[in-house]
């Protein structure tokens, strides 16, 4: 990514509101530099432009039209130094498609964040990869919270990154529940990660950014409104699964569920008693299907372990002990496979791994893939089916 | 049906196990009293007419075969006055397809009991047709007591009778519930209706046969074992629709609920705290698509409305206030649909309720079916769908 992109990128987190589909179109299409470029130039014939960028569709060109004016009037927060001023605030700039960006995020499609604010040392690749968001009601009772911290507690010690969004109740559960199990935490901000909200949560927004991260898709400054706060929640949704442990009919664990469910991510809620309001929106999601039952860890394990990605990455224990019962046709066979692990990567690695030349580990791996000891995955190899990687059962 | 017929299946119910699809197998297929002459005198070759019976299958064969046994060896029981016994303590026989049966038992096939024995006056047929079984644990919590009256409420209140088992908890608040609202209430025993079980609920069951009825399959007299309290679920699943409060992971209402929807009856349960035991089940049930998750009472009314014989036998009260907004062709018309109803009335009730003779009421009838207005069932005649009698939604 040229340098150009990226900084682009980063104005358009600061000139588009989060979630803005119409923005994350218009950069899809135009790049970021080049559309920022044309929000600056369009004063001369906007309309006519817009028709033009819109393919000649008059809804989607008033879409534009519209957006164009939203972002024309903010065209000063373009130029302000929002990486300078992140740094000052001891946040650093992850932009998209760079260095350690949480890929997972794109599946937002044209509302995906152009960039992230992160306060915290956490891989946040790693993170969201392995990430279950917990969330629910600022408002949470006992129950709330005991189940907050079994379920949380279950999914942390299972190696998962617990996503929240730092907010009293339920989401304050999770994050300590997973700090308290060693595990990394990420705290979704819905303003500027300068300023850890709500303040009664600083001591521990603090800790999970020594543990974890706390991030906003918004620059350092910008004040968390109640926009934001909805729009927010979608990014915390960008995890592999959610869970939601008590949540009013209104309650915005619902818009995070939602979200959820519009990525197809598994989404979980746990019931209540029928009399607690509290529990009043997970009963309607489990109702209308749009969530699975939870009422206890396994549950929660069970439904973090359908997430297909997950199941990419298996535990990291998967397929230890498997190679024994596997029958290979060769040495370089088994050498390839033994370098083989649950994390796809690139044949080269494999090659080094086994020990052999490229044209040698080329061989193995077609004979092993026709076996389904490994499988492709974004171009690179891992353990596949077969191998018991990626099964809940196997030998150890 | 002949009376040997009729003697032939009250002596069934005395020899055969409640539930024995072998028995109701055999019953079918010969008819009650062929069926129980074939079992008197096949002891000269039995494997002979058990695999002639079993059309050569030889493992249907065997099944008829270990029935035989163990139906022989009860014969006494099929000559021992079970009618006359249930006389003596106030009880009548209903035997199935003779009047008053409730048709609803025979979805239970092979299954389904052969007579019924009843005390009080209640009219089987229709408790059955217009019922919710309000099933739960016995040893069921305040919470539990607290929905229980909640939702047998709800579906007393609006005109349903209210099965359950008689036992200690939850079937105790449902049944005492539907008597609290004035709505008939049925409780189903396991053992003979001349013994009230479980003596504590004797004052309960006692108003229940006052008001609705106590019934059983099985003949006075016979003890309450505990394969006939397994057995006696299938009967209370019967019911329109099931909805199951509290119930642990092994609790009988939980085959109540396998029953009902085994025979595609609507069911719902009813969610608690994950921590309590006591919901365990319904959490289960849930959780696997068994049961509708049914938090508040218009949960329950909606799941109970979903059942189509519901849908059939629309409110007493529905479609009042309606009429204004109807347009009717002729005074006679608006006299007929007048005194149409919710419930299906022949056409004779319908002429003497609009003051008319039998051929205007037919012509009137006829114009309003063009409509929609009125409909047929089961040759009678009550409000059609036009007429808001089967929606849910109507002025008032």
């Amino acid at each position: 990514m040229s340098q150009a992109e990226r900084e682009a990128l980063i104005a358009w987190s600061a000139v588009a509101e989060p979630g803005d589909a119409t923005a994350g179109r218009l950069v899809g299409l135009l790049g970021a530099a080049d559309a920022l470029a044309w929000v600056r130039a369009s004063d001369a014939a906007p309309d006519a432009a817009c028709l033009a960028l819109a393919g000649g569709d008059p809804r989607d060109a008033a879409a534009l039209r519209a957006g164009l004016d939203r972002w024309a009037r903010r065209l000063d927060l373009a130029d302000a130094p929002h990486e300078r001023r992140a740094r000052s605030v001891g946040a650093r700039v992850v932009a998209r498609g760079g260095d350690g960006w949480p890929g997972r995020v794109d599946d937002l499609g044209d509302a995906a964040p152009y960039a992230l604010y992160v306060r915290g040392e956490a891989d946040l690749e790693a993170c969201f990869a392995r990430s279950v968001a917990v969330v629910g009601s600022r408002s949470s009772t006992a129950y709330g919270a005991h189940m907050a911290a079994e379920i949380a507690g279950a999914v942390a010690e299972h190696g998962a990154t617990v996503i929240s969004g730092g907010a009293y109740g339920i989401d304050a559960v999770a994050h300590r529940t997973a700090l308290a199990c060693g595990a990394p935490t990420v705290a979704v901000m819905a303003g500027g990660v300068d300023r850890l909200y709500p303040a009664a949560n600083d001591a521990l927004l603090r800790e999970a950014i020594g543990r974890g991260a706390v991030l906003s898709e918004v620059p350092p400054g910008f004040a968390p409104h109640r926009s934001r706060f909805l729009s927010r929640n979608r990014l915390i949704a960008a995890a592999s699964a959610t869970l939601v442990i008590e949540a009013a009919q209104r309650s915005g664990a619902l818009s995070t569920a939602a979200h959820a469910a519009g990525m197809l991510r598994p989404v979980g809620a746990v019931p209540g008693p029928a009399t607690s309001a509290s529990s009043g929106g997970c009963h309607e999601l489990i109702r209308d299907g749009r969530a699975v039952l939870v009422a206890t860890r396994e549950h929660a394990l069970e439904l973090v372990l359908s997430a297909p990605e997950w199941a990419e990455l298996a535990p990291p224990d998967a397929g230890v002990g498997m190679q024994g019962a596997l029958d290979f046709g060769d040495a370089a066979q088994r050498a390839v496979f033994d370098a083989a692990s649950a994390r796809a990567q690139p044949i080269e690695a494999l090659a080094r791994g086994a020990g052999l030349d490229l044209g040698a580990t080329r061989a193995a791996v077609g004979a092993l893939a026709a076996q389904g000891l490994v499988q492709q995955w974004k171009g690179q190899w891992r353990r596949g089916a077969a191998s018991g990687a990626n099964s809940a059962q196997h030998h150890s």
